[in-house]
């Protein structure tokens, strides 16, 4: 029998999926479950986008072209220009979602065992494209004492070596919720255009910044044009995860002829969701406006309640809609998988994402979880509470 | 500034792509041009699909599962089931095209420097996505002689090394059209057997078989169900290139469950085009019968036209809407430019895809033109008579 590769080997499994099993069977055996593990919103697709397909006129379901339509890019960049970000149409790759954004540059920017240095905790699917290109993913780390600011730049140096070749950050942060602020990302420039590096940065979140602070992309950098890639997507933005749309966004022209290549052995980003994704672009302000006030009451309300917990610790997001919580125990894996398995409050458990799959530094995040406040604040509270009264059990 | 990768400057530029520019050019001198250059049928997307899609209720665009959805995967195994071949849902991922479904199986079963036997001339993304994997593709070659039919057994055990993890075939082909008999995939299934190698098929065309013969599937090989990998897509056979939805089907467990991890890095493939890929299952055979008849005709005038021109020397396509036809000329990557800058037919020229770039082997495919019939016959007509006064003027 044919073997598989060493690399389909070490292909992470996503932290989440191992416990679907266990979901399952909960679900099988009647009990509700809240969902604070996934980044799947429950906010509805702007109604313009949604339209926008019903009433398609394609006949034939062509090819678009492999940089993503035209149409597109022209209002992408004009999008890109209202959030102080000048560019062209032709700086724009658009992607089947950012993770093939993510692919792509790997693929442009680093050869066999090159190395990309990550800020963990950090989105544990940066592994699995790292392993798939094969290269190397060198972990800085972050606290949740600081809430997960940037580390210092002397610690960012101490890892560069010959094969370094980006500084990837996510911003604002999964599983973290941090926001970087500018003068971070400024003193990320100073960094890598001392050695000469790229600065790659997963800006997804970007419209989800609350408490008054404002995004700072790194393609507001000036004189950085050759070593900033910026990625992002429609999925969270426009709650439209399954279009499977996304960008990289880069002045560097070489970079983008390359990412291009990768792009036409592809053919073409999915047609239906461009038009989607164009539509969604004329989304009115006032949705935003809903959607962040709705996140935020989240956000306060679970870590409010997370905040009453004894031994509970709870960074507070300023960005995104993740939170990373340090419980009192020892594996959260198994808390997660025991939350699942063997308790409930009236029929009721609550599915969270164990911390350990977000980073790569063995033993880091086992008494850490990742909380999605995707779910309306009723059910934040009740999920919260859930933890509150399994931690009481659990830990006897 | 830094430099991009290796693996980046070695990803080849589509064969069809560096023309482009040229075509361009020439449509803005007012030239119009017949299309042969190109998989893009002109063929309608069936009726139910486009209409799936403008009645979708779907009101939070969410992420599929990373299989697939479960409705889609049942119907298609049923299909399967309909042409000969017994699987369930369970051996089917659904991934974002033929393309994506190609990069997964490189990754799950190859390591970097590993080796692929392909009968050349092949598909050209097929060196692009061996690039992006860091793994080789060794060539076999096959002879405009004898309708590109499968070389023989000797000629792939000579390439077979420590390396070689596979081999892979296009049935039908593409670029060649040929079809392999079942006798030719039973001569694959030994080889594979006795050097523990997989067997990848691309079947993409697998609905396009003409004269009466019948594609024959490794899906359908017994006692192989440990080394064989099929790769399928719905853009050709119902006109939804732009729809992009693929999938592998493998009996192989342990390949389903490697593969599965890297689908689930890219979370999921496009919902909307899910909607409309289920529905095309439901297209009514008459649909296809009329497709089929169509490319027939327009293979047989295309066939007949080329051999109108003295020194031109063409294959039989026995499926999907290819032929190769040599030329006399020396080098047709010049031709071909040749044709959109310097030549018209009352104002009318010919794009054609350069063969070479569907070889790996340096120096073969350069008298060589792949030919799409993917245009009506007239059209057909008026463009090989385009050829046959170009070469008469190019040769003086």
């Amino acid at each position: 029998m044919p073997k598989i590769s060493k690399k389909g080997q070490l292909m992470p499994e996503s932290p989440i999926r191992k416990l679907v099993p266990f979901a399952e069977k909960a679900i099988k055996n009647g009990k509700h479950i809240y969902h604070l593990n996934i980044g799947q919103p429950d906010i509805k697709t702007p109604e313009v986008a949604l339209k926008a397909v019903k009433e398609n006129d394609v006949e034939i379901l062509s090819y678009s072209r492999s940089e993503g339509s035209e149409t597109y890019r022209n209002k992408l960049a004009n999008y890109y220009g209202q959030h102080n970000i000048k560019i062209t149409n032709q700086d724009i790759v658009v992607t089947t979602g950012a993770s093939e954004a993510i692919a792509f540059i790997f693929g442009s920017i680093m050869d066999v065992d090159d190395e990309v240095i990550i800020c963990e905790p950090f989105y544990a699917n940066y592994i699995a494209f790292a392993t798939s290109a094969s290269v190397k993913v060198v972990p800085i780390v972050s606290n949740i004492d600081d809430n997960f600011a940037l580390p210092a730049i002397e610690e960012f140096e101490k890892l560069i070596t010959p094969k370094t070749k980006a500084i990837m950050i996510c911003n604002p942060g999964n599983p973290t919720g941090c926001l970087y602020s500018e003068k971070e990302i400024k003193q990320l420039a100073d960094i890598v255009k001392r050695h000469d590096l790229f600065l790659i940065s997963d800006e997804v979140y970007r419209e989800f910044t609350y408490d008054g602070d404002s995004h700072y992309s790194i393609l507001e950098l000036e004189d950085l044009d050759e070593h900033t890639i910026m990625i992002d997507s429609v999925s969270k933005r426009y709650s439209m995860c399954g279009a499977r749309v996304g960008c990289l966004v880069t002045r560097n022209e070489t970079v983008r002829h390359t990412v291009l290549k990768f792009a036409q052995a592809r053919l073409s980003p999915p047609t239906y969701a461009q038009i989607a994704s164009e539509a969604a672009l004329g989304t009115p302000q006032s949705y935003f406006e809903d959607v962040k006030n709705k996140y935020i009451n989240r956000r306060n309300t679970l870590i409010e309640e997370l905040h009453k917990i004894e031994g509970v610790r709870v960074s507070t997001p300023k960005g995104a809609f993740y939170c990373i919580a340090e419980l009192p125990v020892k594996d959260s894996d198994h808390f997660a998988q025991w939350l699942l398995e063997h308790f409930d409050v009236d029929n009721e458990t609550v599915m969270v994402a164990p911390a350990s799959g977000f980073y790569s530094s063995a033993g880091l995040g086992k008494n850490q979880i990742r909380i999605a406040y995707v779910l309306n604040r009723r059910s934040l509270v009740k999920a919260v509470n859930i933890i509150k009264q399994a931690l009481k059990v659990y830990n006897n």
